[in-house]
């Protein structure tokens, strides 16, 4: 069975746009949110472009803030101060990858993980790892709606995620565990991966390489 | 293979002892454990006593602050507030279960991660999960310790980990998973429980069942 992911994004994008209007009213404020966007790597440009563009669709202010690749980690750092401060910024993104000299886990840790949009910074991570409230990473929750549009209850299936990155791999475990699946992680370091995978009722790709993962 | 685990700790105490030795000497100050111990529940009577007479033994001052089963949730909260601005208190402990009126969640957020010597606390949890520094829950940091004196090496090895609590199972996991282990944290949703559990070359039983694990 394939699913639209297109379509299921213009339906979800119609629903938030209800959402945003009811928290408009109510707070009588626009949720904002600021990107911070670091050189000009191209899939970068595209991610933060498409944000932008959703945003705009579902009524939320949005805001990107541009670096040239040799900035400082201190200037970031700044930035990133000014933004947890302003009342008028709901959330913060800092587009990944960042050049080498900004290191970023003090970056994902300077977000108020209150404003932690894409859900990096450890409070949320470990939030997310202990069952509590906290803000998800995109892509894995993203993810596990269309696994959903499919099979409601995953109680008791075995789900097998190829990859334990911080940003894809390990959230997407901590949500199908959530969702009672017998979870198993895979990695580079796996033995007998097709094994692995051939036992799963819900396989999950989580890593970079495209057609990875074949018919059989 | 048996491994005594009382000599690895008796042995592990002589390490320590070696080990805080010195950041007295370094530091002028002694280490200290504050554990906020509540009710009469005979188990945490024992753990907590274990834990004053091992900190005695390593050269670490211990307090216990007992309260009755009947203490307010703000009392506790409080004290812990008073022990996170306390510079002679390096640790703290509060001894779980909590009784109904206290709130877990609430009381473990409240301890300053630097503090959280269980490593609940969210910030430690994911920094764990997101393989940053961080304080490491006991019991399954003890477990792998024993694990590693029988196989140094680790990688490639299918790792089964039987629940999924917040205070083992999933820590358990992750430090597994730091091992380069592939890893499937099953629970009591899993179907064929016996069967994940043959294919495991690492078999953990992190639930509260005696011999929930047979030979077979």
């Amino acid at each position: 069975m394939i699913i639209d992911g297109k379509k299921e994004a213009a339906f979800l994008r119609e629903e938030l746009k209800k959402e945003i209007s009811l928290i408009k009213d109510k707070t009588k404020k626009v949720p904002g949110l600021s990107v911070i966007l670091i050189g000009d790597f191209a899939p970068s440009q595209i991610y933060v472009r498409n944000k932008e563009k959703n945003s705009k669709e579902v009524g939320i202010n949005s805001q990107v803030i541009r670096y040239s690749k040799n900035v400082t980690e201190t200037e970031i750092l700044k930035k990133i101060k000014e933004l947890n401060d302003n009342k008028d910024v709901s959330g913060i993104l800092v587009q990944l990858p960042l050049p080498k000299q900004v290191n970023k886990e003090k970056i994902i840790n300077a977000i108020s993980p209150l404003k932690d949009v894409d859900g990096f910074h450890p409070t949320n991570v470990g939030n997310l790892a202990s069952g509590y409230k906290s803000i998800v990473p995109c892509t894995p929750l993203g993810c596990l709606f269309l696994i959903k549009k499919i099979e409601k209850n995953l109680s008791g299936k075995h789900a097998v995620v190829l990859g334990r990155s911080n940003l894809n791999g390990k959230p997407m475990a901590q949500l199908l565990l959530k969702e009672n699946c017998t979870v198993t992680i895979t990695h580079s370091k796996t033995k007998n991966l097709k094994e692995e995978c051939q036992k799963a009722d819900i396989l999950v790709a989580a890593v970079g390489i495209a057609n990875l993962v074949k018919d059989d």
